[in-house]
């Protein structure tokens, strides 16, 4: 079965909505925020943690898992929920973010079939298609799939991005006829840096091939300014199907959040809390604060006396600091659990804002208290 | 209230017992297995998931914690228990061992006083004595506190050792002297080297003091053989009372654990089971496997079809290999979970076969299948 995304509840004042998807591995509220899981496993969880936190749909990357240990493998072990244990939805992106970020000395080679670029891993000369990431992710079999589109620097220009988003869509299009697994949905993404003409054309065009859902890429680069987010998310959703589940790649910082979520996003995934959490980082609803510092050596409390996650119900900063000083992996286990489920809180909390014709008041107090601070 | 041991049955054919261990925080079977948190945290793993395993007694080391974060902080966050979360008994060493083995550049000055040495951390200049230890452990708040003991190179010859012996004898008089924590049972530690009369001396004074326990030392250091362990055991247990707790110290391989509970041995800890999982070895009844081992790759069957952990329940070898391959944290955690669940599980089988006088005919059929054998 294909998800299905049904459209509950529109906010009164904004775009924000709030709806239920569904899947082959259970039905979920949106807007909804998706741990990231790159290699198969959500950095130091297991997967009755994730459930824990309320966690629902995980990401995995399909780049990683093409290089290690490979898309047969996975599929040979009866597919990614079983490999990994996982019985929640599972979605898969097409790994052009990655080829275009992580690819050895940041190096590729566009070609109309194509891009050729080097492993981050060991160099190997690597050469990925629309058609050959739609196959991997085929096998991996996650619930989702996204199209492999190009995902261009931040400092391209229009003439760059117009090429960039036809042959975007001439991928989409080749990706979109050699996709076979029934069992998986197929998301189309929406690029065009930050021009209201490339975002409304490759948006109309891309929902002309008629995909289970819609992305808007292109927004979690090195260099994007905030102000180009959102006015990529603002020239984009107007074209997309109001039927139809819409999906901001890569993002996860509290207030993009909020910003996506009242332009009318109804999907986010990234990797920044459980990255935060290996940097001893942890999300308050104050901000974010850095665990290791000094101040919080003889702090008896939990990291926040509002949460009631398992780390701030069983253990003190004082604790976490002492783990994330002595270099315990425990210590960034706690905060990972503290920073995702915080993000998952703060997406229950706006879905019952939506409910309530609130969210512009929620967003407003939200950030009032939030301060964003690093490393305070 | 201190620890009390009840001797309830002895084995026919062996030196093997089986006992009960109450202490402030449980009542458990011996012989049993305790796996050690260095740093206040057993590598990776949560409380929960000790108990999931059956594990009950861990393991803190006074040396580390005296370093980071300090045994002032530890009790000013009501003491071991409460800093790390964890309500079954705790033992803290005295820090002995590790002055020994983990001091910079292998130096340390021995004088009647305690040991000048610097720390492995940032190479500052230490100095610990006999009273500094148990004030320190005193602090912590274990359940059971070590003296403070020499713990000589297994080079050391018979003069040296005699020497050391009686050092070690005055320490433990001192720090008997200074222990005040009226919920914290003291071990004494029987040293001695592989001579049959130093033991039998060490052992006999020892016990002159009244301690709540009692451990052979000396049995771990780098170098020492199999033949000099068990003589040190054989050569010590004779003059132990029975109705107290014998403990082996940092002895955890298998087949030492079988010879260790032959000889009368109840107690045992090590940080061999995390520390194999870390190199990505896994226990098995048939030896040490490398889990990294090519021929793992698409091998869907968990570590050994006959364990019930957790790791073993829902995980595969191939995933377990992906995971370590990839440097997942997750994948050391489930070894460790499989790797402490083996040595408790062990015991387990170890305590039933004593009470049915079979524990010959086990430790036969055990080392028959067990072969010990490192990286298959």
């Amino acid at each position: 079965m294909k998800i299905k995304y049904e459209l509950v509840k529109k906010d009164k004042n904004t775009k924000a909505r709030y709806g239920i998807l569904y899947t082959n591995h259970g039905s979920y509220e949106t807007p909804i925020f998706m741990p990231v899981g790159t290699q198969a496993t959500v950095k130091t969880l297991s997967p009755e943690e994730l459930k824990e936190v309320g966690s629902a749909v995980v990401l995995a990357n399909t780049y990683h898992l093409w290089l290690r240990p490979g898309e047969d493998l996975v599929e040979k072990a009866g597919g990614l929920h079983q490999f990994m244990n996982y019985d929640g939805p599972i979605l898969t992106d097409s790994g052009g973010f990655q080829v275009f970020s992580l690819a050895k000395n940041k190096k590729k080679d566009i070609v109309e079939e194509g891009v050729h670029f080097k492993s981050h891993l060991d160099g190997k000369k690597l050469f990925l298609t629309p058609e050959l990431s739609i196959q991997i992710q085929n096998k991996l079999d996650s619930d989702i799939a996204m199209s492999f589109d190009e995902c261009p620097p931040a400092s391209a220009d229009y003439a760059y991005l117009k090429n960039s988003v036809e042959r975007t869509l001439r991928w989409a299009k080749r990706g979109l006829a050699v996709h076979k697994n029934e069992n998986q949905s197929l998301f189309g993404i929406v690029q065009g840096g930050a021009y209201a003409d490339l975002r409304k054309f490759s948006a109309t065009e891309t929902v002309k091939m008629h995909f289970d859902g819609y992305s808007v890429g292109g927004v979690a680069n090195d260099g994007e300014s905030k102000e180009d987010m959102y006015a990529a998310v603002d020239y984009s959703i107007p074209y997309l199907p109001e039927d139809k589940p819409r999906y901001l790649m890569g993002i996860g910082e509290p207030e993009d959040l909020l910003e996506g979520v009242e332009r009318g996003i109804d999907m986010f995934d990234c990797v920044l809390p459980t990255r935060l959490a290996r940097h001893a980082n942890a999300f308050t609803r104050k901000g974010k604060i850095n665990i290791r510092n000094a101040k919080y050596k003889e702090d008896f409390t939990p990291i926040e006396d509002t949460c009631y996650c398992y780390a701030c119900k069983h253990y003190t900063k004082a604790y976490i600091r002492h783990l994330m000083v002595a270099e315990e992996t425990f210590g960034s286990r706690l905060l990972s659990i503290h920073n995702i489920r915080f993000l998952i809180k703060m997406m229950e909390e706006i879905r019952l804002a939506i409910q309530k014709d609130t969210f512009s008041t929620y967003k407003h107090e939200f950030l009032e208290k939030y301060k964003g601070v690093k490393n305070d």
